[in-house]
């Protein structure tokens, strides 16, 4: 923490935001060594967040004041629009440079987003060797182990001793995204174990690494999925996972970092799931309408069409429906009712699902479950439902269609509504995820329009009970 | 990895299976000496698994097995109630032997938890030191960075040589939560730097710790949101993050596996709150129907409630709206579309608001954003409903109730429904983060009803227009 700090601001945000606004003043000022000398002092994040900030042509000019290992530091902080502008605006040799400092999961993520033009000229600026390991990485499957994974690792030998072993580590753990977690291999690059700098720092120096590794290795393998891989890391508290290909051999690693962003992703890609949006990367302050239009038309266009029962189920009804007076004005409130009722139970399965607490075998304990639960939901409803119509609508307001037999009707209605949109609701996703559909696809919108049809077909049945319509 | 493991299983799960099988083989034939040994080579986190799927008489008796410290690592691993089963079961000096293992972040986190005469049996075993600083930890908002933070780091002076903090850190990093980075505090505990590991092990023997420190230091104050404290370590790509006082003053440390939790137990609480759920710590599977309902009852009813004005505009404008055969049966579709809509645009915005990618003051360039999407949408929608109402109801379905101008007014309702929801959606969670109201609870079920109310009159407007009713 620097001097100038100390009673008026003790909070990160505040000390960041007067700092951002004094490296401006510098810039306006010109006085390029001070701003320089600033920005090699601050978190790479931070100057990247300064830089995004600043007009389109000055932006770069500032960029290059940068030292080469800063450089491509932040450059890695940078949103995809910022690192076009950036690469557009430097040299082929500066572009070498920070290309090569980066690591190559950066790089992927980095060239997965660009443009084509713009790929070309960064795979043409990189050095043979490096052109190939990103190339190589390039090829997983998304979202796949090996589409997180880097290269910049420590591997070390089981009969290496502590001493060798930081040893090794001083001398090329310079550039590593880790050195607190050693892979050890075979000759034949099979995962072996792994040490620990704690390991290594809490032993003697002549301690052989085979008898301090932990063979018992959490790993993933390139293809398999990462939202697998962050499960990993939030059930064993992991820094890093080791990734193999199919014959065990270590290929790269994971770091916690790029599991934190994997978890974001997911999660925002189910919630986005879940409102009936095709889920994007970008984030919604840089996307524009006609992409949001593109996210969002085709559930409300596949939706809207789909009403369609529900509007052929009160084409034929309207008629006897109006036989009793009031009946027709309660029928927004039963779907919505069920909509509601379809919708948590869904979510709470989808979550419970992704989370790894639900398995698809659990359908019959979720369905036990759910339907206590909506017996007990049903029937508070139905009841406080029951007494809101006889009193406020029918006394109160005064709406004499409400009679006893109409509020029983929809009081009923209620009941087996909410069952069945709490039955539907638990058992889409888990059906979902059985076939190997994202469950988040069966969430509110699609059993909100399920329940509309089911739920207007329901008060027609209870409605020729009680009324005899 | 073990070498019974080569060809046929190369995936973590498979192994760990496999291996519970094993035990739960060894435990049936009593063969107590390996099973012993097999637990304490394993995970702790895979003991804590097996353990929990074992019947309640036999689990704590193997839990009995265990060496002390494997006991408290296990022990930390569990859910709430198997913890209360264990304390129930076992001697007051094995209890107090746990706690003493336990960091005070997870001593804090099982109290909280617990029902309290456990509590209190807990709280007795341990020492008057131990339950000082439990005491202390407790008193901190839940959600915030003191409740999350824990007590076991390791702290540096800056005149300290690199040598001298090597040899600290091998004497005192045993039971440390993190070893890797390492925090300079002055002789009155104030925070004045970070250094890591990597940084000690990359740099000569007799380097000064004040040469060598980063005085730029990412933390948090001891009352900051957890949210906030987990943004940070997401921007910032952190392992640990010191939590200092209003002084200044270290009094804890965060670690990057306490913030996956933190980030997994946010995006649920957003999601469920999206749901019109009350948020609950516990997982789905452990939750029963009474707790479901009360934490699902009470939005269902509000809702089933408000519905009322949709009722009462309904009740008001039945006759009217039969007036021009045909066009009630197009209600539902139209709540519907209103509905979908506006909950797209409001989980983009609360997504968008809780990654902190958008802040309360963008609520124009949203609101833009929005309005052109909303556009684009509509219009989309209108056209498509347009020809399916004159091409599917009216002459596939022979419908002669679907006139032109029915279709017309259809889809004239839809432009200014899907406009009016998309604006609704994203402003109201905007406004709930501006009143300090967690955004999610602005979802798609209170959007719901309120579209519903408003699409209705929408409609009735547009029909009075074009057909005169």
């Amino acid at each position: 923490m620097e001097e100038n700090e100390n009673l008026e601001a003790l909070d990160y945000e505040s000390i960041q935001e007067k700092r951002s606004d004094e490296l401006m003043e510098l810039l306006d000022s010109r006085n390029v060594k001070e701003l320089q000398r600033r920005m090699e002092e601050m978190n790479e994040y931070d100057v990247a967040q300064f830089l995004t900030e600043l007009e389109d042509n000055r932006m770069p000019m500032v960029f290059r004041l940068l030292s080469k290992d800063t450089a491509a530091d932040v450059f890695a902080n940078f949103d995809t629009p910022e690192q076009e502008r950036i690469i557009n605006a430097i040299t082929d040799s500066e572009l070498a440079g920070i290309v090569e400092e980066l690591y190559v999961d950066d790089a992927v993520d980095m060239l997965e987003e660009l443009p084509a033009n713009v790929v070309k000229r960064v795979m043409r600026s990189a050095t043979p060797q490096t052109r190939n390991l990103i190339n190589q990485y390039m090829h997983f499957p998304e979202n796949s182990a090996g589409s997180i994974m880097t290269s910049e690792y420590v591997d070390l030998k089981k009969y290496m001793s502590v001493k060798d072993s930081i040893a090794r580590i001083r001398r090329i753990g310079e550039d590593k995204e880790t050195i607190y977690v050693c892979f050890v291999i075979s000759s034949t690059r099979k995962l072996e174990g792994i040490v620990t700098v704690k390991d290594l720092l809490l032993n003697d120096d002549d301690t052989v690494i085979e008898d301090l590794m932990d063979r018992n290795v959490i790993f993933a393998t390139t293809t398999e999925d990462q939202e697998s891989v962050s499960e990993k890391f939030s059930d064993y508290d992991l820094m890093a996972m080791p990734v193999v290909d199919t014959e065990g051999r270590l290929v790269g690693i994971v770091t916690v970092d790029d599991v934190i962003d994997v978890m974001e992703q997911e999660a925002t890609e189910d919630i986005e799931l879940m409102a009936g949006m095709t889920p994007s990367d970008k984030p919604y302050s840089r996307t524009g309408p006609i992409e949001m239009w593109k996210n969002r038309i085709p559930w409300l266009m596949f939706l809207m069409l789909s009403a369609t029962f529900t509007s052929m189920i009160l084409t034929s009804f309207e008629e006897r429906l109006s036989v009793v007076a009031g009946l027709i004005p309660f029928i927004p409130m039963l779907m919505g009712t069920g909509g509601n009722s379809g919708g948590q139970a869904a979510t709470a399965v989808i979550r419970s699902l992704s989370l790894g607490d639900t398995e698809p075998q659990d359908a019959l304990s979720v369905l036990w479950k759910e339907w206590r639960t909506s017996i007990l939901c049903g029937l508070t409803l139905a009841a406080v439902n029951f007494g809101k119509m006889l009193l406020l609508d029918r006394m109160l307001l005064g709406n004499a269609n409400v009679t006893v037999a109409v509020a029983a009707t929809v009081s009923l209605s209620i009941v087996f509504v909410v069952m069945f949109a709490k039955l539907v609701g638990s058992l889409l996703p888990i059906g979902a995820e059985k076939v190997g559909l994202d469950p988040a696809v069966m969430a509110n919108p699609l059993i909100t329009t399920l329940t509309d049809a089911v739920s207007l077909l329901i008060y027609i049945f209870i409605a020729k009970l009680i009324l005899h319509i």
